[in-house]
């Protein structure tokens, strides 16, 4: 990207960067794209961009150099990194008056590139048990699923999970949940029944003709959903909390409804409902999320894959609502 | 009450009640009344009360009879119960659909009375280093603050407390928080101002006139708060999110604003910020909020204690919202 | 049983007991025996029984008639009880000198019979997907190995569990951590090698040939064990302490090996390991495994079923070492 | 140290190192000595020591001089490190095999001098409420003691602590329990009662002619500890167990009666009781000790203070079983 704009983003040549004593040179395999990437693209999102700017944040790939005094990955071996790559373990960075959004093709240059440098401190190990272009989908989607379930909302064999939706985050909590062994109730539209319920969802819920409350008491005999993965946002957290169970924990994820939330307030307060904003997850629950993904066979579900000269297409392709996850690849013998 | 209405609030002599095996007969010695008896009082509430009921949840008294199946309590022995007397411990009862808010006073019959009768499973020994008086205002206002800080949000020694209000359960609250050594910053009206840093706040923001977050961002040097009561409710949420720390906890508790919150989106998600419903709180709770009373000599702000006959003039005081709380003395020798 | 021994063990003709008002009568269809009932009929264990007296503590049976007082359950319902029956929820009854251990066919009377009586807050609704004898095996060993792993060690996906038995609880465990996506590496006697791994296990090390925790050390790369269920107990924990990972639980469940527990303390302060003391689990725990039983169709390892009156046969095959539960069927039609 | 041995103890003039791009260069104020830093210099305790080598671990000193890409402090910010300074937050490193314990002046350099460099990411800033003699003090008792109580056991106003030892750690687990409004009970030598109860102890068993349980039983009415500081280790954890309450966290973190570990398998497991075992802390939770001594004015005990001249005494006194922690001054002006 030489500035804002879809006119602005052209491919180049450039010398391939040398990493620095404590960072790997990553040669990429394949990049995950998020609805993020074509705003940052289109509009900037306000971010501070210096140009020209590298977009892209999700990526699998193998370290082909590195610095002299990195000792946690060798060359040859496939890697990833998170979403808020320095945020490592424990709390997050930032503070009350401004948080921590420091995002790969964000904040830091991005990946939708041939090979990039990172501190080896950012990587994680790809999973063996996934192709480069399904590794690439983790790192965002997966991770945020990932942490809302299993470091946030602690799902438990039995559990019945509620998600509202059946795009990236959505589907792959589907799957985490399952994995899990948590009942799981996806709603949607009409159109994404089948193959809902194929890729594993317990029931579906039509969002447009069902009245997704009343469905969810009656799928639990009134006993609500232990966690809701509220990924629309705005007035919606107000059906989470109508169906959640007492003691439920609802991760507010995202906000495609409007990012003003709003709910009521006695079913939150004699329910004892917990609400935990969500905003993708640290490398230790990468990490965690990769012998997840290893042990359990968990595949992620891609939409469709694009080469790298075909990006304009595969934009398009993010406006249309994919079931599952667009990638870019880059280097398909990666 | 013959029904609903002030008017029709009467003093009525009725034969001592005789306990069932397992229930013990209470002398009530005082009783601490909530906004809410006022409103049960006046408009019902839209409560199935049956006829004549008696108002009143918060008690301390004697117990001077009990069922032949009793074990827990001896004649003599001071007692207290919660507000929501049949949760003792763990997951509170009710779901999705209807969640359980069954108080005395409301749906349980009330304790504005010389004697009742309760099974023993209600009760909890009163704290023996409080008057009768001070102890009746321990099982709403003071359960909801503990349950609130120490069940839900753990407050430790050096967290900083905010407490948008200088109502009952915010002055519990600002009490609770330094028993634990933590730091307070008490919202309210100026007029409060001085009674407020005299009961223990650190820092007192005029509500009117101060920039609530600001204020928050200045004390912490913007670290923000690390636990938010907020007993405000409505779009006041939104204001403990932006003072909210990274990783903070807000108790959503009350909601004199109004009963559909609200708050943005981003801020929740990007500070990894958890939101706590809080109704009251369990049995066990309660025991363990009398033993911290007894350990660290917690004693309860009262605003004005009253007899009796003065029912209405107490609740004509609650309109004008007291500092601390106001206590009908029953038996005065209790 | 009328007195201490195998010889006063007799099968006798009573009325059928009435359920008290807050009581339904069971008639009971299954019975699942632990090596405990062998002790008690035995030896009596040194409590406190008062003959004549039912021995016997995990069953599976329909209700028959209830108390007026009930409102739990209806006559029909298939029901079970946890193995201490009177731990609801939260915290355990007992104190510090005198824990509570006041189980069924122990402290209360036991269900080796046609009908019991119990108050209805002891029971719980069985799975709709188990057989009665099936459902037998729940209350003590399935329930002790859920507690362990689903309430207090929080196991996830992508965990690795350590078990080195494959007794009752140790196979339980092994299929639990397997529905919630974790790697099992199970250690027992070499003749149950292929039993073990078709039920489930990853990894099996024969204890009196390998080195368990250098053959964990191995499996793992080094990382260790996130979770062991150690039911060997005495000097077994040191080696539980040896092969667990930084960050580890330890859930000391059984003391087969000794009732003296032994470990180093530089590992465990160094890897920042939790050993939590299992004593089976609550109620709300058994409904807990109840609905992730049904939801992810386990199905409990049974070695073999008896009819009542070839019990003294079944206390035979117990000291045998069984692969999975012993199973007295009541009521082949329950 | 040239060599493992006292007389093998020199004080020496060494040009002052320059910081790294991410350290900073620390004027050394005051070290506080372990009666580990005894052991190293006295047998060098099997650490694979280079020669000179500097012992010492806990420090506070100013920060002089920073490398260009340094960003958390500047020149003149009083500072600490963490006695195990890269272990950040979450997850301490190491692994099931080889437990990481790098500490300062053990596996990193140790703080026995004028100036030291150390990376930012060790560091923290001193609580501005204590001298630099009392802030020397905190890196490895005070934050053991601050990370078993507040980060594991989670102390809460109204708990029972029992400390069975008048040493470091023991000092300011008595003053942060008593901080967060806990009731503690501590044992000792008969000599140090007055003291200990002067001190902020509300009980004090003297350890040699009292039974510990049956004291612990009689003072907290057979309820028991709710939380053990364990620092005594060997068979003395089983009296920890004896002592503890339903629901108990017993914090394992020393070992002067022996590294092998022993206690009773039974009423661990009927009392819900958990152990953690604890070696110091994180650096986040150094941060919020800081936080907690400035909010509460907690002043660590100290002994008796040095010149570095006096080393050799001071060493001579820390076998006496100093009352309180013995510091060494450096820089008195700092």
């Amino acid at each position: 990207m030489d500035g804002i704009g879809r006119e602005l983003l052209t491919l180049r040549e450039v010398p391939v960067p040398q990493p620095a004593p404590d960072a790997v040179l990553v040669k990429i395999a394949a990049v995950s794209l998020n609805y993020r990437d074509k705003m940052v693209i289109e509009s900037g999102r306000g971010l501070p961009l210096i140009f020209p700017f590298t977009p892209g944040s999700d990526f699998c790939g193998k370290v082909v150099a590195s610095g002299k005094a990195v000792s946690r990955f060798r060359v040859g071996d496939r890697v990833m990194a998170a979403f808020t790559p320095d945020w490592t373990d424990g709390l997050r960075p930032g503070n009350a008056r401004t948080p921590a959004y420091r995002t790969l093709g964000g904040y830091y240059p991005g990946v939708l590139a041939e090979f990039v440098t990172m501190p080896e401190e950012w990587l994680v190990p790809a999973p063996a048990s996934l192709t480069a272009a399904e590794a690439s989908t983790l790192p965002c989607a997966g991770l945020t699923a990932w942490f809302a379930l299993a470091e946030r909302a602690r799902v438990r064999a039995g559990d019945t999970v509620l998600i509202p939706s059946t795009g990236g985050v959505a589907l792959f909590g589907m799957q985490i949940a399952r994995a899990h062994g948590a009942q799981v109730i996806v709603a949607g539209n009409a159109a994404n029944r089948e193959r809902t319920l194929s890729a594993g969802a317990d029931y579906f819920i039509d969002k447009h003709n069902d009245d997704l409350v009343e469905k969810v008491y009656e799928i639990t005999n009134d006993r609500g959903a232990d966690i809701v993965l509220e990924v629309i946002g705005g007035a919606h957290l107000g059906k989470a909390v109508q169906a959640a169970a007492v003691g439920a924990r609802i991760c507010q994820i995202g906000a495609l409804d409007g990012f003003e939330l709003s709910a009521p307030a006695m079913p939150l307060m004699l329910k004892d409902v917990s609400i935990f904003g969500i905003g993708t997850g640290s490398r230790k629950a990468l990490e965690h999320l990769v012998r997840a993904v290893d042990r359990t066979g968990l595949k992620p579900v891609i939409d469709s894959r694009y080469a790298m000269q075909d990006l304009n297409t595969a934009l398009d392709h993010l406006d249309k609502g994919p079931f599952g996850k667009i990638v870019i690849d880059i280097d398909p013998a990666g």
